[in-house]
């Protein structure tokens, strides 16, 4: 029946035209992946979480199921709260919202307070769902360097004195991982956090600060997160991903109130799944969670130590890299006239994905960039991945230099 | 530190100045909810549920736990796809996608078809969440009366007529509950599914099908999806908050695999909750479905007959509504000049809550109907609830037509 031709339909233009992430190839079964950003299987809570989803169940059942739950939804917002206060964070419970994870959170802050055409500046690198989110947004992305301290605020501020003077237009969000940055793996020093809330402050825009990472610290060394420093301009993020398992998607957002009730006004997808929320919150109940986040940030310590061997045995001088001080990352800079996405396929078909560089830019950029994620694998998948990696990008040096192609035997 | 005052920062255009529906007064503990579309929650599986809880944790919990889990959200695409088979929809796996909950299909409907300024045609009366999803959207919402036999789409047909001979806008799609519908509890006659379908092939507009309730069938009688009929342009909307527990918020989309790239292009959120898809997984797996489903649309039938004949003996005459053939509501309509709002609170302290009409238009309209869900509340609360409900109403009647304040005990 159907005879108008689907072409002839317009759908809306916020729809980006690429995923935001190319999918990796996987040919052989022990694959490994230093792709994936996941949390350490082994180390997810499962004799808890197992009593806990029984216990939800047959305890709250029956309000469980319902849309509004069984004091699960609060039970967590009051862990969040109490949580937060660790970090140095106060805030009133109708200050936290209960997100889909982080990803979640940074559609519903693009969704607040983006209009299509408004500018928004991030880090390049950045989070390629927080770019694809923005986009999405039809928002006009500007990107600024970051470097060892994390993001350079200094262009920013320069930035925002052209714009004044030019009366071009302000941001009305900068997006920034400050603490582990993913990927760069860079922490943002305490005196540029100070200057970059003064600048939101004096110029009138918001911060998103993704914070999805600062639970896994490897050196115990402490910085403010940005909401600490002004609470009415930072849309805070976090996520339980990290920190009980990504399966769940479950994170939070803490904002002004008056933030946190425009995002209810959005409506999107009535209430969080509150049976998932039940079954955390009886987790939370039984887990010694500060005992939890030490065993997995001593286990992703240690982890990123050996990835860090391994890549300057492996690599030499070829690579450069900052030695994150947490996280899952680790964001390797090759010379300038190498692209990662040219031994992308190359490396998969030996048996190892990573993420290249371009995947986390907003123009096109950063080929000479990858990311290894040393979270995800084991120790011994770590030495041999980085180990196979190595021998791939050799491979295409050898040939991108001499135009050899070695016979290779897979 | 705070100076620039809160209020001169602009949020985005698309923030709904107002909730959707307004909040329910509760005074009494042994208040009655006949405003709720919940579930019974006698008839949850809770049995059932918490075995596939503790399995799915307790077998799969290392990978449930991750982004993509451990098969659980294929073996939901595969549930899906044979149910549809049921209800005559041939679907393919990667036309099916998983949504927490209709609400949030209708949300990525909204937001694959609509730039800012584009028209959508909805019923009247239609849901609450849809219309603030249609807003948040900046869409222009043109509202279109339903009868007995459901949307009237012969208006519809006339407004297109209309719109192509004056080069007014096409909306860009239909938004229509066809089969039970809420809060109207009237169905779309097999006739005006055919003729609405024609409509959107002829003048190249999509169908928004909201099916939440299908499966809620009281009468046997049998209808065909809208998008059977029209499988290129109508996005099909169903959930498991009717059919297993609202509270587990999950959902799917069927569409054309076209239409289902652009969705999953959107990157909202990441995966959907796998966690529970896992748990579910187990669920669908070991409970009896049709037997599950026979037994919900038992206990409905016979509650929307319990509550009809209430509200035949205590409103008499001053009401009439149309037997609902499935779903949980039934929608009351009184004299031109009520305006149920205005009894919302009285009632409310009686101890009975309703959705008022107004809640469910486009425009300021409706004022002289109200929704009364019979799924949630008990035989005897339904008995109960009717009556005060009455009392309410008829204190109301005689202070409007006889300005008398009677000196009521509460």
């Amino acid at each position: 029946m159907m005879t108008t031709p689907f072409e002839a339909f317009s759908f809306a233009k916020r729809i980006p035209s690429t995923p935001s992430i190319g999918s990796t190839t996987v040919t052989k079964p022990d694959h490994i992946h230093l792709s994936f950003g996941f949390a350490a299987p082994h180390l997810f809570p499962i004799e808890e979480l197992s009593q806990a989803a029984y216990e939800a169940v047959s305890l709250h059942g029956r309000t469980a199921l319902q849309y509004s739950g069984s004091g699960g939804p609060r039970k967590i917002l009051e862990w969040i709260q109490n949580r937060s206060l660790v970090h140095g964070i106060q805030a009133e419970l109708p200050q936290i919202l209960v997100t889909y994870g982080s990803t979640q959170g940074i559609d519903i802050a693009a969704r607040i307070l983006l209009d299509p055409g408004d500018h928004v500046w991030v880090e390049s690198p950045s989070f390629f769902s927080a770019l694809q989110a923005f986009r999405a947004a039809e928002a006009v992305i500007t990107s600024f360097p970051i470097d060892e301290d994390g993001l350079r605020v200094d262009l920013v501020e320069n930035a925002l004195l052209e714009a004044r003077r030019q009366n071009k237009p302000i941001p009305k969000f900068v997006y920034t991982m400050p603490t582990y940055h993913n990927p760069g793996g860079v922490t943002l020093t305490t005196e540029r956090r100070a200057r970059l809330a003064e600048l939101a402050e004096t110029y009138n825009f918001f911060i998103v600060e993704d914070d999805a990472y600062s639970e896994l610290n490897f050196t115990g060394n402490k910085y403010p997160p940005l909401y600490t420093l002004l609470p009415g301009r930072v849309i805070y993020l976090n996520t339980f991903s990290k920190i009980i398992g990504p399966g769940l998607r479950l994170g939070w957002m803490i904002a002004d109130r008056r933030v946190i009730d425009k995002a209810r006004l959005l409506n999107l997808g009535g209430s969080i799944g509150v049976f998932t929320q039940e079954i955390l919150a009886q987790l939370l109940d039984r887990l010694a969670f500060q005992e939890h986040v030490d065993q997995l940030s001593q286990h992703y310590h240690k982890q990123r130590d050996i990835m860090a061997e391994a890549i300057k045995s492996s690599f030499g001088d070829h690579v450069t890299f900052h030695l994150p001080e947490g996280g899952f990352y680790i964001w390797l800079r090759f010379g300038e006239a190498v692209n990662t996405s040219d031994f992308l396929r190359e490396a998969a078909e030996r048996g190892v994905s990573f993420v290249d560089g371009k995947s986390f830019f907003a123009k096109p950029e950063g080929y000479h960039y990858a990311r290894l994620c040393f979270s995800y694998v084991s120790e011994e998948q770590i030495l041999r991945g980085v180990n196979i990696l190595a021998d791939a990008y050799f491979a295409y040096e050898e040939q991108r230099l001499f135009g050899v192609t070695k016979q290779r035997h897979l």
